[in-house]
């Protein structure tokens, strides 16, 4: 295990404060080590890049600050490593491979990136497409290049490093780097009961958005330094000496403009929860309930996409993005202030249902243990499309007639959107995660990173470019929030229900407002760009995808 | 372990048959032993009452009939047990216990049926109410009933189950009897790691209906003999070398009129199943969804309710319960034919879909601790209204103008309903269960006691007088099935594809319909009865109830 200095502490200091009374000498000495790092949850030791202490709310937390300008140190933190082997060629693995190719370019290193797949995989056309060639040695079998490489990036799907995991291990050089880009692996290994071989280092780096984006906003980033998606990083284990240098590197050199501390565990739960939720899950549910309230209301379909899906996807986004969610609710008159917080009031519970449910269903290992059993399956069922129904087409037609300053910010869906996102944000923080993480998987990666790719092709344009495990997710959460929203929230409005004040008090007051300021300085510059419906911009190999191969790949 | 002879022997035989080239010997030995009983997948060693061979499509099962003129061999069968603690107050106690109460006074047996609850629970006074008091012994405290009764039938909710169970095995008297009427706790005890104590015998009669039809089929059957819902039942340990005379004595007290041999876990799996898929989750699902394609289609909501809820719970689950899905199907004319075939093509695979996923997070253990979690939530979510909606409001409505003769059927919504069942069908036959528990489990369970529920009041007056496992299952699954069904099944149909003629022949000639017709041989003679919205009978203290306690019972 890292450097985790406070967590590590905090644990024993909680259960000996307990004891307090027993044994009092220890547990005082114990609750003084800790005092000191009081707030700051995660720490590692990091020794080439600089640590800034950054206060979220009522908490402290270590961040490191990336940017083109970094691109210097990245021969010193990467030292040892002359190849970077790139596993898998789904979501994140096209996005970080050509970064760090460019990246290690621009700091003039001579370490290497390449692809490792199955010479069959028909990802190999894709990976040549954009100069990972065997000719020049920079694609090859994935067992081949994982026992060459200095660090192993393995990016193959959840369910492949479920089944494939105790081969890679095997294969990788002693004191190597296995980097993860999600702790999903490690759900799966305590779920088997088994631990990491203690001779290589294991580090994590998270981008907070779907792999598209990571290289659509690094390439605009070459314009605008500190263009990018930020990330979370973490070391699970530190073999060499230098593995958080290695870790941040990684960060840095995938075009995160900040990293943000976190553990495997912290990461995978939140992140598998998190899509589930507002991010992918839950605006997908609370859309295909307004939109079906609308038109039973009598709005015409046109007008109930607006007032639904481009009404979230455009301005309520934008001003997320910028001001919080204090924002939208701020710039409201009165009248339809009252209208938000009767639809705010009437969600809340409700979605704090289903967040918790998902919450609990993650952290036991039943989401992980699902999602590897239902990628056995694709062979015979595989994922359906969900934008081919009535709702979609609408929008595919309200899309190409859009006037993007001329949608509404419709005040009960700002109420339902925004009540789902706290229930998102709610649950995190009684579960104990850091504000950086919070903030990350419940509201800047839905409104920076994936919102947008709904606004510009629509919902399966966001939900398929990401990984199996989130679009499984999805899938299977999205009717749960829109019934009980259906069943529950807008029975309770249609029934004259008024708002519950200390609910919107809840809102108004709530610490994450200040925690999202904190991370809004920390936001990338430059606004995500991707093509609407006839425009490829941000679409193609090593981006976002418009149609997607539904069969299992179970190996890379 | 019971006598399962031919369960016993087909394991090892399966697993011999694949080495077969190897061990010719003891291979051909293996499978000869088998073919004696091979199409008789359970077989428990009865000795008061009589077992028959019953032929169920391509399979034998052997079933014990019931009825009120074996009452007189409820003495010999419950030779030992002077009291049947029933432990509970919910959905099956209050209809069990007094049905057993009854059965034991006809055939004249001072076996007292006594039940155990919390001083402080609010079942008292109902148990009260039928005649269970303090003052004549027949009314006490949990664990003082248990230590005090020769059989513990433990109807407290499942989680209450998986909480309590180690103190209510320690608190049996050695040599009793365990009466389950779920195998929950068995999957509960797989989860933990844990057996039963091996002094006590093991036993479950699970009646294929929820308790409120246990108690209603019963008091019918006092006019006629045949009433009742048949019930598997299960031995699981035998300590006294009679427990399967018990086991049968118990479902035949309580009234069924036929009892299938099944065990524990192949009970848990697809009863658990069940009740997500076709008989609660699945039909929820599918009626929400047709009624709302039939209102965008321009239907008025009133007929939009007759042609998908009304149409389901009337005529279709009629003829289902008389002369099987086929019945519908060949009722149709040639023109409804076809509209039947494209519905039942589009909707049978996205169904099996979602079979396939229930099936597996049920066998895998994941929703069984879901539940367990759930249940844990209730003090601060307590599960909702699921019939406030627009469309159950309609429902209501239409139920008051009901003329029961002119409901229609619709085929479309025949198409969508059947796939549904037989995807269910499907499954459960795949994941190898027996005949007479596939058809009771997804069909029979379905029409002749679920859906009149739903006829007479509505979606709710069905699921939620059904149990924790069931109704939080039936929300979970419910949107499921209504979102794949809309994403894929109506999309395909109208895209205009037509009927695959091979999906279409299967199932026409599924052996699940010559395996229901002799199912329908052993049907009740008399159909449940149960009032309607403004309408008593079959509601009230141990049959239905119309408000339910939202807030957990994890303990009696």
């Amino acid at each position: 295990m890292a450097s985790i200095t406070a967590a590590i502490c905090a644990a024993p200091a909680a259960r000996l404060g307990a004891r307090r009374a027993q044994r009092p000498q220890t547990a005082r000495r114990a609750m003084l080590r800790v005092a000191a790092s009081a707030a700051v949850k995660y720490d590692y030791d990091n020794k080439v890049f600089e640590k800034e202490l950054v206060e979220f709310a009522d908490t402290k937390e270590y961040i490191i600050r990336g940017g083109r300008d970094k691109f210097s140190k990245l021969p010193e933190a990467f030292k040892n490593i002359k190849q970077v082997g790139v596993i898998g060629w789904g979501s994140q693995a096209p996005a970080q491979a050509q970064n760090l190719r460019d990246s290690f370019q621009e700091a003039g290193m001579d370490t290497k990136v390449v692809i490792g797949l199955r010479p069959d995989s028909p990802s190999c056309d894709e990976a040549r497409a954009v100069g990972f060639t065997e000719a020049d040695g920079t694609l090859g079998e994935v067992f081949d290049v994982i026992s060459k490489s200095d660090m192993v990036v393995l990016l193959i799907s959840d369910a492949a490093q479920a089944k494939l995991y105790p081969r890679i291990l095997a294969a990788m050089k002693p004191g190597s780097t296995l980097g993860l880009s999600h702790g999903f692996l490690l759900g799966v290994m305590q779920n088997d009961g088994v631990d990491f071989r203690k001779d290589i280092n294991v580090v994590l780096v998270a981008p907070k958005g779907m792999g598209p984006s990571v290289r659509r906003l690094y390439e605009q980033g070459k314009e605008v330094n500190g263009a990018g998606i930020n990330a979370s990083f973490a070391v699970h284990q530190d073999a060499t000496g230098n593995a958080a240098d290695v870790a941040v590197g990684w960060a840095i050199g995938v075009g995160a403009p900040f990293a943000f501390a976190t553990t495997l565990e912290s990461e995978y739960k939140s992140d598998i929860y998190g899509e589930r939720c507002v991010i992918l899950g839950g605006v997908h549910g609370v859309v295909e309930s307004l939109f079906r309230r609308f038109t039973r209301q009598g709005m015409s379909d046109d007008e109930a996409f607006k007032q639904s899906v481009e009404s979230i996807t455009g301005p309520i986004t934008r001003i997320i993005s910028r001001d919080g969610m204090l924002g939208v609710y701020n710039q409201f008159s009165d009248a339809d202030k009252k209208i938000f917080e009767q639809a705010y009031s009437a969600s809340f519970g409700p979605a704090m249902d289903i967040c918790y449910e998902i919450y609990e269903d993650v952290a036991c290992g039943n989401e992980i243990k699902s999602v590897v059993n239902a990628v056995e399956r694709f062979s015979r069922w595989p994922m359906g499309k969900i934008d081919q129904t009535h709702m979609w087409q609408v929008g595919q037609k309200v899309r190409a007639e859009r006037k993007e300053d001329q949608i509404p910010i419709n005040p009960f869906t700002a109420g339902v959107y925004i009540a789902t996102m706290m229930a998102t944000v709610q649950t995190l923080q009684e579960k104990g995660h850091p504000y950086s993480e919070i903030c990350n998987e419940s509201i800047i990666e839905a409104v920076d990173s994936l919102n947008p790719y709904m606004h510009a092709r629509g919902v399966a344009f966001m939900v398929d470019n990401c990984s199996y495990t989130a679009r499984l997710g999805s899938r299977k959460w999205a009717p749960r929030f829109d019934y009980i929203l259906d069943q529950q929230a807008y029975v309770s409005v249609d029934a004259g229900t008024q708002a519950n004040p200390e609910v919107i008090q809840a809102f108004k007051s709530h610490p994450v407002h200040k925690a999202l300021a904190a991370c809004a300085a920390m936001r990338p510059s430059v606004d995500i760009s991707v093509g609407g419906d006839n425009d490829t911009t941000g679409v193609g190999a090593g981006a976002a995808r418009t149609e997607f191969r539904s069969v299992a790949a179970t190996t890379a």
